[in-house]
């Protein structure tokens, strides 16, 4: 039970100590989650009181479900840019079906996160390599903060998400640029960005969102035309049912894919980096894949649009020591306290406000240093970097990550396909067989005996490489040639296309009259080898567990005591 | 030059001697090759004639461009039928329009494949493996002998790619079952398979294609209402370009590239069989990708459908000892000599006739076998042949394949994103180190060191399991826990996300106070710890050849010897 509800557990174990550092923690939460929930609202091109709902039931939902007590359940930018960039190529009739198509959205999302959890997929998020991840955050980061300069510039730029329309469309703005809008915007990144420096744990966030509406409030920005928030409807949300049809799964399921696992990923991510730091050990993977679903699922029924775990609130969490799920209840209260009777507040808040907080937050997640030590180190995934950030930038967002993901899969299983194979030889004076290409100086070289080690487990993507590479060097050999030791030791799996090729090669090489040995055979090898006929073409006499071993027996020297025996032959299969 | 042009090599070695095993090798597929043409046709939904023009010139090209004398290119029944299921769901408004969509992807095929050779990606074709060809196979050939169905009964049974609405049609037209079509039918069955079993060496095609037109001519079959072949148009195909625009390749593409890479893989696992067989090494993987494109590309000019090496025709120009691509000229000859003057003799060919030739072939292709020795060895494996079976069967021929190739690359990628993660002892009374799962009564254990095996890659699909893994058995071992030694022979490849993991990993466990040693690293992987921050972590003290000597490092009691140094430090990157 208390897997799938973790709240059974923080609950049976909660003490009364625990709950002045859950409030304090739930508080500061709540009171950044307003203004950062207005703002990615805006990103996702919905009107700003959507943040706030996307920060009410999602929060309460996963207090109950999530195994993470430290992470900041809610709406975030990256998500929220992935929701603006999926539903505008929809071409929504006006701001209303925009609204259910995101909620919708979230319904969906939320859907997919939920079933993979159950099936426990949640290790399918491990494809998405750090090199995909930095460039496309790195693309959509730049994309956000240029996506902003309209709210900053107070002017109508057309949206995008191909980064050249975005810059072309500023450009066209800048006549238009209205002084007020831009002063207040830029101010607010100064304030932002030098409270940082200085003073990093004071809530410049807050600060800002506090100046901006006060001057608005006593200068009256809104009549020198200031774009303000304006009327926000107050109370919370109400109940219905989102309207999910067959027609938009068929059209929003690349969107909603990706957002269930970038959602997934940034959640499951930020959770393990804080047990790295913390020393914990109570992360559930996949109940935290059910947890994020059931908030977006039960979100999307009271209007929140898709939400994951956002990097600031999480750490905000951590630093002001979260005990419990409870904080996140605490900073639901904050959001419900804004909706029931800040909402006039709010009127008074620049828009150029929440852009400047936007854009700072956003702008530190582009990862240069990153980028650069790829170069130097794996100029292979640096590539791989590059043409998910441009194509991120240039093709769109969803195209980006998915064929990023392609990419470092294709590189993956290249590599798989053609792993290292390395001819050993003695090294002399010891009981060593290395690589003849890094140790020939020191070597002691056979021409009767080809030691080769394979560096990869053999399967039906490589198994056709194995085979001519093996029979390469054989030739080389010449017709000295007269036994063959596989080092098996990296070989952890022979599937059947490649044992197939194994029995047959083996077959060639005896009908050639030759030998072959396999050495170092760990055990599932073992016992793939004692199940399948391969067992036909390798005795269990032919398996030994050091080349040495192998060598000496060829050489008619040595046998085997009883325990290298048991050792090189143990299997689990029964029957043998 | 000859590796683009191996004609230059076949040319320059040919002696007189050679001609007359080419002669009769040539000849025979080629009397094979017509009648096998014509029925082909017949599946991809083409007039008979179009396998004749398929019979031509894709074959003088590949003479030109092919580096194997023994594959029989042309027309054969797998392509066939997936040229008749991309096309069919086009809605071609009529028989002509279907002949010029046809010709269109012959040259898209073509030019696939020809670039994909020109970038050496031949390898990509390992990625089809052999349960899923298997089950593709298997599907496809009990599509294509129910689609012969209407022609054994001598009616209109509608189109289908999906085995039930075949079913289903074939039982509705059984009232209208032609006696005469029918008994011509099962006659030819009969005696093809009687043939193969009695004298395997005798043409029962040949035999029954003769039969068959004799019956047809002598007893009037025409006007009894036995469906024959009927006109022919005399003559060589003219020259047209075919017409392939860009709103066709949007719909063909997923055909094509099906095509493309199982009409290669038929290429290629046919050529390498039959060098297995006469110990020959003259394939070259890409340039047959390039030499097979040039043959569906100029093939197209001259009205041929999508073509590649046919197995049945393969075979006999191997049992027939064809010496040179020569034989390949010769196929082509008979059929122009066909094309020009027999034309109507063909006339009186029964279309139950053809059909029986294709039910038997096809037939033969379905491997109960295989599959059944998967279910008892490869439960998984099963699935995926499995799978592909029925998706082929029930969702449509080129969604079988490609979906069928996506799983059995999930599997794989499963597979490394948990590979065997082994706690390796001591094996009392041997300096051998073994997993504690297979030899726990042999070995003696102790609490101060965890020695762990990874049996793959660590990539960043496996890289957070390692970790979890790690820390899981260091839990176990408790607090006396000194030091962790990862036996890393088996890790061929540490791609930047791993390593980053495996540099937070290791400074973990020294805050904790713990050694880390690395024993057996292969080259490659010294060469990527001493070029990344890794060394920062492992110095080159702490790397050993084998376990036992970390051991006797961390108990202080040996150090290495001059020789074990270098040969557990070296590393080819400079500056080190």
């Amino acid at each position: 039970m208390q897997r799938y509800f973790p709240v059974l557990d923080w609950l049976s174990r909660y003490t009364k100590a625990d709950f002045p550092r859950d409030l304090g923690a739930g508080l500061s939460v709540g009171i950044l989650l307003v203004p950062q929930g207005m703002a990615y609202a805006m990103i996702a091109g919905l009107p700003p009181v959507y943040g706030l709902y996307a920060s009410l039931f999602p929060l309460l939902v996963y207090a109950f479900f999530g195994t993470s007590r430290h992470l900041g359940i809610g709406p975030v930018a990256m998500d929220s840019l992935l929701v603006a960039a999926g539903l505008g190529i929809l071409g929504a009739s006006g701001p209303e079906e925009y609204i259910l198509l995101a909620i919708a959205l979230a319904f969906f999302v939320g859907s997919i996160q939920f079933v993979l959890g159950l099936l426990r997929m949640g290790f399918l998020v491990n494809f998405l390599s750090r090199p995909v991840i930095s460039g496309f955050i790195s693309a959509a980061a730049l994309i956000i903060v240029l996506s902003q300069l309209k709210h900053l510039f107070g002017t109508n730029i057309p949206e995008s998400n191909r980064i050249y329309e975005l810059i072309i469309n500023a450009f066209k703005a800048l006549p238009d640029v209205q002084l007020f809008d831009f002063l207040i915007g830029f101010v607010g990144i100064l304030i932002i960005v030098l409270m940082r420096r200085w003073i990093p744990r004071f809530p410049g966030i807050l600060l800002v969102v506090v100046l901006g509406i006060l001057s608005a409030f006593v200068f009256d920005l809104e009549a020198r035309g200031v774009r303000l928030v304006g009327a926000i409807p107050m109370g919370l949300p109400s109940f219905s049912v989102p309207d999910l049809n067959v027609d938009l799964v068929v059209k929003l399921w690349p969107i909603a894919l990706t957002l269930a696992m970038i959602g997934y990923l940034e959640a499951i991510s930020i959770g393990k980096g804080i047990e790295d730091k913390s020393n914990e050990d109570r992360l559930d993977a996949n109940q935290e894949l059910r947890a994020l679903g059931l908030s977006n699922m039960f979100g999307s029924f009271f209007q929140s649009y898709p939400v994951t775990a956002s990097f600031s609130r999480s750490a905000l969490l951590y630093d002001s020591g979260a005990r419990s799920n409870l904080s996140g209840l605490i900073s639901g209260a904050v959001v419900v306290v804004t909706l029931l009777f800040l909402t006039p507040v709010f009127y008074y808040l620049p828009k150029a406000v929440l852009a400047s907080i936007i854009m700072v937050t956003v702008f530190r997640l582009i990862d240069v240093a990153y980028a650069r030590s790829l170069w130097f180190r794996r100029r292979d995934e640096f590539f791989i970097l590059l043409g998910t950030f441009l194509l991120t930038l240039f093709i769109g967002i969803t195209e980006g990550i998915l064929i990023g993901v392609l990419l470092s899969l294709l590189l993956m299983l290249h590599r798989t396909s053609n792993p290292h194979f390395a001819v050993l030889e003695n090294i002399k004076g010891t009981d060593y067989y290395r690589n003849v290409d890094r140790f020939s100086e020191d070597q002691h070289v056979r021409a009767d005996l080809l030691i080769v080690r394979f560096d990869d487990q053999l399967y039906f993507g490589n198994c056709s490489f194995f085979k001519k590479q093996l029979f390469k060097y054989a030739k080389e050999k010449g017709p000295a040639l007269k036994a063959v030791i596989l080092n098996a030791e990296p070989i952890n799996y022979i599937d059947s296309t490649a044992a197939k090729m194994l029995y047959k090669t083996i077959s060639k090489l005896k009908d050639e009259g030759k030998e072959f040995y396999i050495t170092g055979a760990i055990g599932p090898l073992r016992d793939i080898i004692f199940s399948s006929n391969l067992k036909e073409v390798i005795p269990k006499t032919h398996l030994f567990v050091r080349i040495v071993e192998a060598v000496a027996f060829y050489d008619g020297k040595e046998s085997l005591s009883p325990i290298q025996k048991k050792v090189s032959q143990q299997t689990k299969r029964p029957g043998n």
